[in-house]
């Protein structure tokens, strides 16, 4: 039996041109990409037209604009910890908001311990941050504002570019973890008013493990990754030329088809909410529905647990996930959701929906009507639920 | 016309089996390892069964020991950075040696500005540091010794196990980024006394872009990548699950192998060192013959740029290298075979050549013929050559 896959934010299957991309890097035995020989300047050559696809995607200036990266939490790791160590003569206090992945989170954790001072910010119940708030937040010692493009959880999408304004008229640098909009919504760096720019490849069905750092030119920041002089001497480590290359075609593509593939993924969007109600009832819907990812809805079931929801939906062949992948094992609610301001019961009781370009309505029907069975299933059991009813 | 690599330190050719193991993971659309439900779990049993070869290949107890990476610079900027920030309130000093790679060099003058000292050790003629000045220059400040297990430039051989006795004895973290020996010699962590070992699959016939870190269970260190709880909350970021099974197999094979493999690696080295004077004369084999990999030798051609030579091979289809391909485009002559005692015109005339499986000794008789022509044309046009003559 088929496994409908409604959890993409955690994995999108590979296009079958990126498939065909890295298969054949894999048995082309290109060389090393920084040998003087001829074959390595092969590989130079494959590397820098993976780099022009990815810098085509979110409009640089120069492709050299963009390093590779082992994907979207290195890319973070070395905006945020870099611009920090970088400019720590002029300041050390950063601002972010309470929602960030935990990349950002801990990458931000780890700086307080060695002298950085961090403002977080509330978001408002529909889960964006108010610009206004982070120009209050901004001290002469700021120098680093980090804010995601979109939320892992939520889909909700910040008014980056609002904020960037801010910055840049108050000269401070400013990051956004924008891997789950990279490649999936129009990200245009000549306007996004952002110096630094966190991507992966998965998101745009390109492979995991390998991502991008967009940094914008004249931008202070250290190098994470100590050594060689790769990625014009802003990334040491031999290139994940495999990675890189199936990375570089998903962006060509993910370029070509934006507008087709976001039809289809808001048509599921509206077709899903359209149809929930029909299915089961007493569910929030914590997704800022105005702005937002089209591939992504977060709905919290009342009286019951996400995690038992998703096992038994795991039983009838359909995935789905309860929170970030990146953050399995930890039984605590999730941050994002209580920074929306929902109880700890709702909290728990959430389903983060992701689809992609491989499903269908058929599918939303079969996970429909598997959920119903599931709801009703969990709330016969569940002592809030009876004692409410 | 076949090229003939000789430059198998900078890229070694993926084998077949791992060719097939990686396409394998590609066209399975294995999802996150870290999801929970079914599709999910697939993934994470290879990604156990990949950490599984890594570990038998290098002997570790448990393979809850190794951590993957993006390859061997993170590795060792993971080892460096991580155990001196965790390490800061015991101690700022660490000792090392003046012929490590650039990803330790580079990660310690990163630290050098964040209040760390450095005490960098000479080594002797032959290329090796001696034990005892490891054991002089350790203080009650030191906190680390970094030592590389084989140089990449020589394929020298240090005595690392001699070394960790010292550290153990005087309760020091002991790193050795053994990037060109694991899966080449033999490396078994129960024997050689090392808290941290670096390590990547490429050496071992297996892609690039992906490593590992060893981690002896309670060794302080903390995280490189901050983020999610992937690699038992080690090292954070959505795993390069093609790449980690491509090393997985190369591993293995390698472990299978390793006798057959060093036969034939040596066969070529010996037959190497004792045709190169039927071919040239007045050059210095900079490799310690004693104590070195099976498959490199550095060899300085008097009165000649071994950059021309490397160019003017590469025009006869035959790959060698200068010196590491991380350093390529620096001109500066190698710090590796200046700290051997080298003069600065007799390193800036040097050659590493490496050669792997797929090398014949029909290769090693081209190339020879190949660096006669080469080296006659060069010495002919040079005025040191001349004024000597």
């Amino acid at each position: 039996m088929k496994f409908i896959n409604l959890d993409h934010i955690s994995y999108n299957p590979l296009l079958p041109e990126v498939k065909e991309a890295m298969i054949d890097v894999i048995n082309s035995d290109f060389q090393n990409p920084s040998s003087q020989h001829t074959p390595g300047e092969e590989a130079a050559i494959r590397l820098e037209k993976a780099r022009e696809a990815v810098s085509r995607l979110i409009n640089a200036d120069n492709p050299r604009e963009i390093i590779f990266t082992s994907g979207g939490t290195e890319s973070v790791n070395h905006a945020v910890k870099g611009v920090a160590m970088a400019n720590r003569d002029k300041g050390t206090h950063i601002v972010t908001t309470n929602i960030e992945h935990n990349a950002v989170i801990r990458s931000l954790k780890r700086l307080a311990t060695q002298g950085f001072s961090v403002t977080s910010l509330s978001v408002d119940e529909s889960g964006r941050v108010n610009p206004k708030d982070i120009e209050k937040a901004i001290t002469d010692e700021t120098i680093l504002v980090s804010v995601m493009h979109s939320n892992n959880e939520t889909g909700t999408i910040q008014p980056i570019s609002e904020i960037g304004e801010i910055t840049r008229r108050r000269k401070v640098i400013f990051h956004t973890d924008a891997v789950d909009s990279v490649g999936v919504v129009p990200i245009d760096v000549s306007t996004l008013n952002a110096d630094l720019v966190s991507f992966a490849s998965n998101p745009f069905y390109g492979p995991t493990g390998v991502g991008g750092l967009y940094i914008r030119r004249g931008t202070k920041v250290f190098p994470f990754l100590d050594g060689g002089v790769q990625e014009n001497n802003k990334r040491a480590g031999t290139e994940n030329l495999v990675g890189i290359v199936g990375m570089g075609k998903a962006a060509e593509l993910a370029l070509r088809d934006m507008p087709d593939r976001t039809r289809h993924l808001e048509d599921l969007k509206q077709y899903l909410l359209r149809e929930l109600p029909n299915y089961i009832d007493e569910y929030l819907v914590n997704t800022n529905l105005e702005h937002s990812l089209p591939n992504l809805l977060n709905v919290s079931l009342k009286y019951i647990e996400g995690e038992s929801v998703m096992l038994m939906l795991d039983e009838n062949h359909v995935a789905v996930s309860t929170k970030s992948a990146c953050a399995t094992g930890s039984l605590r609610a999730s941050h994002v959701l209580l920074s929306l301001g929902l109880s700890h019961a709702d909290a728990q009781g959430t389903l983060v929906l992701s689809w992609g370009m491989d499903n269908t309505k058929e599918d939303i029907d079969q996970f429909l009507a598997a959920l119903k069975d599931v709801v009703e299933t969990l709330r016969a059991m569940s002592p809030l639920y009876n004692k409410k009813n």
